[in-house]
């Protein structure tokens, strides 16, 4: 991974930009996700270390260890699992299934197994998709000692009855949970966490599409001036956020807006899932980036089932996180197979995903209340070289109309956030409007919230 | 009327049998509308008490006997009408209009007379339905003192011109006003009120419906341990309420939920009117029944025209009572004519109203306030058996995004209610999710409101 | 202009008699419109001040001259503009331009120029509208130094190469600002401020019409008693208003609704604009109004570029101030040109408009709180001969609604306006309802708003 070309757009850019690849980052990325596809992943195990590994070399990224059986609000963090090989050999020695041509073939988690049967007492333990017949599933059995193999069910109907030979050569035993953080400060301690799941083997949306933005929006923040705090989370779902949650709950007030990044370079429509509150921050910046970015997009709901959304979500915690993806997740028939793949993601979709990203991260930014200085009627704004000079022209054009609109709404109660969402403005427009009011001290300004 | 075999159906159950009768209850409820049909009622009077008397066979019933002359509100309770007999005979003396054919063809409520006149003279005291010609309209003139008879458009252009006879045979003298009172105790005191008009002649939906499924539902919940103590009012409208109200103005702080029961029996959609206040809890349960219950369903605001409704959502009472019936009243063409007759109502139609009503019921006793006692993050389910082992399959099935809608939400400011109507689920899977929650401690019950 | 003849009509027979002008009042204000076309109007100078002139034949208006060079808020008043002739002649001498045909082909505010040039020394001084090819554009330059014809693209083609002799025979000095007043005062000091911009020159829609109907809006409520005071100003554009903001501040408390009347002459569907804070009563009187006026009409939010709502409704204010327009400005093709004629405004739309405003008149006049003094169930209505003795009939009527709606309502928390906008019934109606009640004593009156 290089560092990332992408200049910090502003949203107007950004958004003008969206829809293909002009800088070249969408390419970056999908180098990314194919660099890491091969790697076999899970909650714990030296699939995560590896991926950890390939993302530090970009990036500050700290890498915790925490031992098996560490007590972690309602869990236990559990055993490592490792895996070298796995095979079905048939009577005559073949590998029918081969855990070295798919990682998905062994249902993750699976306890050592090496052992010879007939199919009768094999079939148990193997999954297919009868409906995609030449789609091997993914499944896991993390918290259930088991084993099994996923194959398609072409393969499965291949298998003559004879005997065959089992093996899974994995190890499930004490060792550690492993992840990534990246803490970019700014000026002030207030955080934005940015958290992505990294479990899973070689599937090339989820979330392999997530990884590669989010180290890309961290490599554009670690260019610019920040007035908040980036926290990255690269964790194992579930037991990783819960596992996080443990460790910082004394630092958990400082995160102001977050945003589990999952899903995010299949070409389906951008979607953003609201977040439990339903009106935070960043929920409003989703929706004002969404409404202007000229993708297909679409605005969800918060629900307890997800991604890591469930546990910052919980009724404990309650944090202001959304979620940002394509096509939500289970609602693509490539979800959780084989066929989540390197054809199923594209540059494209992983450059526009980066560019929303950076739009929301420039209205968390850049929201802030200003006070109209000449509240009483508006300020003649022809002296100030900020209204045409000719009248009677019907439309006043969209730069005018912010400069209306902020000096209208800036009484004390609205910020530039409130303005656009009035307004039906782009943000980025009635953020430059204010800057040139501010200039012309027309407007005073306020810290950020 | 025997007594209803209808189990005391959780909501669920009640809604997957919506739609066709298997405990035969719609059929005996239909039984019970037949026996009453034939009746002469008014808003006093012995066809009142005859209708009371036969439903105090199976229910416990108050039969109270309120003077006339006794002042109530505003009102003044009026003399009691009783009819023994009515025609209009032609010169040849044939009853042309009978009252032993049909009760309705005598303007309720009408003073004694015996006359002989012309057509001519008749005229004004005769009512027809030009465009139903084959009909009777239903009228009455309680308070202003009249006589007349209803007609169908066919009967009165076969009238020649001669002279006729015409006898009303009535009485209308110092009595009593007649209601009937159910109260089913409860643990608490607070209570559910259930009101059904009483005072219609022969119409089947309106309002023997109304009686018929109030009357079964309170025999349901005699066979079931309450909460809440539930009153049945068996009443003529409107000043069948006021004087109820008035003779009970120091106990209606207790009730805390109402319902209308009027016009259940006729197959067109559920209809539920919300209260005056419109987002008391019984609107909010009745929302979430339609919702789930399967059939064509509706829900309409509050207006200060229907039922009895009237009087309990006065501004000085304001009482949280909604009304449950089909099609609304006077949107059928059917309404207070003689074709609201037995071929209207259907056992079918009777028996859905009556599961709504008892799915009702389930949310007003079963809703209450949990507090999530492993509030931050997820509690691990899957070692509690609430949570499938095997992981990676797209759609959690419905019982599971229960129980994660409960926790999730159970912070101690949502009930079961709230998180039925945030979640979409139905109340009986949410509150089932409750149940297993509560049953592993991860819940901690609060009492109902 | 002669007095109007249209009698103060309540809500109801206005929104009965919209669409047609029976009482010729749409004529009248025809008139009015047809003789101050052809004055040459600007923001300053003597065509404003015989426009103002010709409406005080009729109105008790106070003329009101302020200074050039008066600070106004963030404003100075400018320099008086007055002009006598302007044109642009050929090498032959002939007037090609020829201010003298119409008023618009002069840039308002030019300043004076004689000289002799070539057509591409003038073609930056000259405004057309390619796509309409025979329209003269309307354009001012009031605040910035400058000088310019307007013509149809048409006589624009026409000019050949050779030399023009320019002359605008203007003058641009220290002179007055001129608005006029009218003051109706009521019973009470709080004031509803009808606003109407006089700035333009021969522009029909834009805004002789809402000079007429003010003018009439005037007339009409000089004939009548008034609880509001009501002060209708007549003033230039932003600076007219900018102008008496600034020289009547200490009075503006005083306001307790506002309209802004312009454009209200073209046949397009009746719009009102909310005022800033968007739930004012005003804003509430014109949703109920527009909901029952027979017209095609539509409400639109605030936006902070219009007519003088701007200045009224700028932050440090925040008066409440809509806007009534008949199609929205610049949403129409003659907008601001000179097909902005007498051929495109209308006695009809005239008429519709100003009875629109008497209806919102009749609102602010007459909304009221009462409380029903029988608020324990419904009083019995029947012998007070408020309902109607023979019972049964399906449809109680609109009037019959109103009495039930106002009763049930008039708990001393809504007023007449609540119970119109709840009820859907007009607001005449729900009014006549409460006075046939208040006149049996089952309301009590409250003062109005």
């Amino acid at each position: 991974m290089t560092a990332p070309r992408l200049p910090v757009a502003s949203q107007q850019a950004a958004a003008q930009s969206l829809g293909d690849d002009p800088s070249g980052v969408g390419a970056e990325m999908f180098g990314v996700v194919a660099e890491l596809y091969p790697i076999c992943r899970s909650i714990t195990g030296d699939g995560v270390r590896q991926t950890l590994r390939y993302l530090s070399r970009d990036l500050p990224l700290d890498i915790h260890e925490v031992p098996s059986g560490t007590r972690v609000l309602d869990w236990t963090v559990p055993n490592e699992w490792n895996i070298r090989d796995a095979y079905i050999k048939d009577s005559r020695g073949r590998r029918v299934v081969d855990f070295q041509l798919s990682n998905l073939h062994v249902v993750s988690y699976s306890v050592p197994v090496h052992a010879r049967m007939t199919l009768a007492q094999l079939r148990p333990h193997l999954f297919t998709l009868p409906d995609r017949p030449d789609w091997i599933p993914y499944r896991t059995s993390y918290y259930d000692e088991a084993w099994g193999f996923c194959l398609s069910e072409t393969q499965l109907l291949g298998l003559g009855d004879g005997d065959y030979e089992v093996r899974i050569d994995s190890s499930l035993a004490p060792g550690h949970l492993t992840y990534g953080e990246v803490l970019l400060a700014g000026k002030r301690a207030d955080e934005v966490l940015i958290s992505t799941h990294i479990c899973h083997p070689s599937l090339a949306n989820d979330n392999l599409s997530g990884i590669a933005v989010s180290a890309f929006l961290a490599r554009a923040l670690q260019g610019r001036e920040r007035t908040f705090s980036y926290r990255f989370l690269f964790i194992p779902g579930t037991i990783g956020s819960v596992t996080w949650l443990a460790l910082n709950e004394d630092r958990l007030h400082l995160i102001r807006h977050g945003l589990v990044v999952a899903g995010v370079g299949d070409p389906g429509p951008v979607t953003y899932k609201r977040s439990r509150r339903g009106d935070a921050v960043i929920d409003r910046a989703a929706g004002i980036v969404l409404r202007h970015c000229g993708l297909r997009s679409q605005v969800v709901d918060f629900s307890p089932y997800g991604y890591d959304e469930r546990q910052y979500g919980s009724p404990g915690f309650n944090l202001p996180v959304g979620v940002l993806s394509r096509t939500p997740h289970g609602q693509y028939p490539e979800y959780h197979t084989s066929a989540d793949n390197l054809e199923f993601v594209t540059p494209a979709a992983l450059a526009d995903s980066l560019r929303v990203c950076l739009a929301m991260v420039e209205i968390l930014e850049d929201d802030r209340t200003y006070v109209n200085t000449s509240p009483k009627g508006e300020p003649q704004l022809g002296r100030r070289g900020l209204y045409r000079a000719m009248g009677g022209v019907p439309d006043p054009g969209t730069m005018q109309m912010a400069i209306l609109w902020v000096l209208n709404l800036s009484d004390g109660s609205h910020s530039l956030l409130d303005i656009a969402e009035r307004s039906g403005l782009p943000f980025g427009t009635v953020s430059e409007a204010a800057r040139l009011l501010a200039g012309r001290s027309l407007l005073l300004g306020q810290s950020a919230r």
